[in-house]
């Protein structure tokens, strides 16, 4: 079957279920209802798709031929006590919630995990995010990665305990960033100054490992040894979770250069 | 006097000094010579720059307008022994160097701070960097607004106290998220993933600072204070720094989620 055949019932109404919607409708795939708890949001996003929606688990359509669940993590389990659905592709999109809690749900079940941060309100362009797959079996896998290559050209199979560590490496990676945007504004905000002016640096930062390994050309104080600005910028810091986050982080750098 | 007819030497011929005369270079201002102690690096940015060079401190070219030091932060200091400029105009390019440090090389002197990481071989645009200025005394400081006006869009003055809360948030939001990338990196090569997987996301999550505070939003397992996530993300984890960085900044969320 083509993938512009594929009927599909999207679960969810939130940031995921929002740009996965957009981008699926973009490649040209029937979306033919919405499913969510929430009447407002999950009624405002089949507007936007140009489909049905409903708040009633026993009105799931049941003639899709895949679901996707893209429900907040703690949600999942919920969600799928509501689902008998036989042997519909039924699909999470999450990066921490094991495959196997869907098999209550179908005969035919899997993963897809696009590996971004979304809002709700900022179109994404799916074609460079990795989409993670797995499958039960091999003609479901199949089917996801003609889901998958019909809105990216980096989708990936990548087992259950591969994506754990994906998922770990990612909260590094942008949710403990994204604290660390916080703390710098915070630190700037008490001098009057505003965020803007590290833009530039932040978005540098992050373009610069495009081509180099970060460890490979870590900067500041810690990495140089220089014992005596950090000793300034910690007597510079009122916050005592700031202040452990600033030696911590510093002896770390210290210890990742004598690997 | 128009900043083109500005005749500048520059100290140093690290990462700073090669974009920074780059820069000036690109905006027709006249260096004419670069000074360091390294005879290679030196020669090889004043070959790129059109200008001459020298290793010997007695040969600092005296009839220059302004000498500009870029030299690492511990470096500064003693640099500065080796100048006697009478009233020419010294400024140093550091975030962390307290500008008096220069007083007993000319009567007037300032700081030159472009607020960006950067790399040897990587060109940098510099008219949308902020170029963070200070002078102990007017003409000073106006003679660097037109040398900063001539290479940025975006020329600030911030004294020395503001200064330091600036390159503090910029440990937090480079440096430290640098080391975060590592640890990413780290984490999946232990799974034997590549890095690349996370660039989308990494690139999103600086770009989403852009229009948006950072502390709102904030996403992942600590802010949901989803624990079951987080204990099985410090299973995961089986270096001991990873595993405290990964509860302090954790606790650090939570603890911003009730101010």
């Amino acid at each position: 079957m083509k993938t512009s055949h594929y009927k599909i019932v999207l679960i969810g109404s939130g940031n995921v279920a929002t740009q996965l919607g957009l981008a699926l409708k973009e490649a040209k795939l029937t979306i033919i209802q919405v499913y969510s708890k929430h009447k407002s949001s999950s009624s405002s996003l089949a507007k936007i798709l140009n489909c049905e929606s409903t708040n009633s688990p026993e009105k799931i359509n049941t003639t899709a031929d895949i679901y996707i669940i893209a429900v907040n993590d703690d949600a999942v389990a919920e969600v799928v006590k509501k689902l008998q659905l036989s042997d519909k592709i039924v699909v999470h999109t999450s990066g921490s919630v094991e495959m196997n809690i869907l098999k209550t749900s179908s005969k035919n079940f899997g993963v897809f995990y696009p590996l971004q941060t979304f809002s709700k309100n900022k179109i994404i362009k799916f074609n460079s995010i990795p989409i993670c797959l797995e499958a039960n079996n091999k003609n479901t896998l199949k089917a996801l990665q003609l889901l998958g290559n019909s809105i990216s050209n980096d989708v990936q199979i990548i087992n259950s305990e591969q994506r754990k560590f994906i998922h770990l490496a990612a909260v590094f990676a942008c949710n403990f960033t994204n604290h660390f945007y916080s703390i710098a504004s915070d630190i700037l905000e008490s001098q009057k100054l505003s965020l803007d002016i590290l833009k530039p640096l932040i978005e540098e930062t992050a373009n610069k490992i495009k081509t180099n390994s970060p460890s490979k050309i870590q900067t500041g104080p810690a990495i140089r040894g220089d014992k005596k600005t950090m000793d300034n910028h910690l007597k510079l810091l009122a916050n005592k979770d700031y202040k452990n986050i600033y030696k911590l982080i510093s002896k770390s750098i210290i210890n990742s250069k004598s690997v």
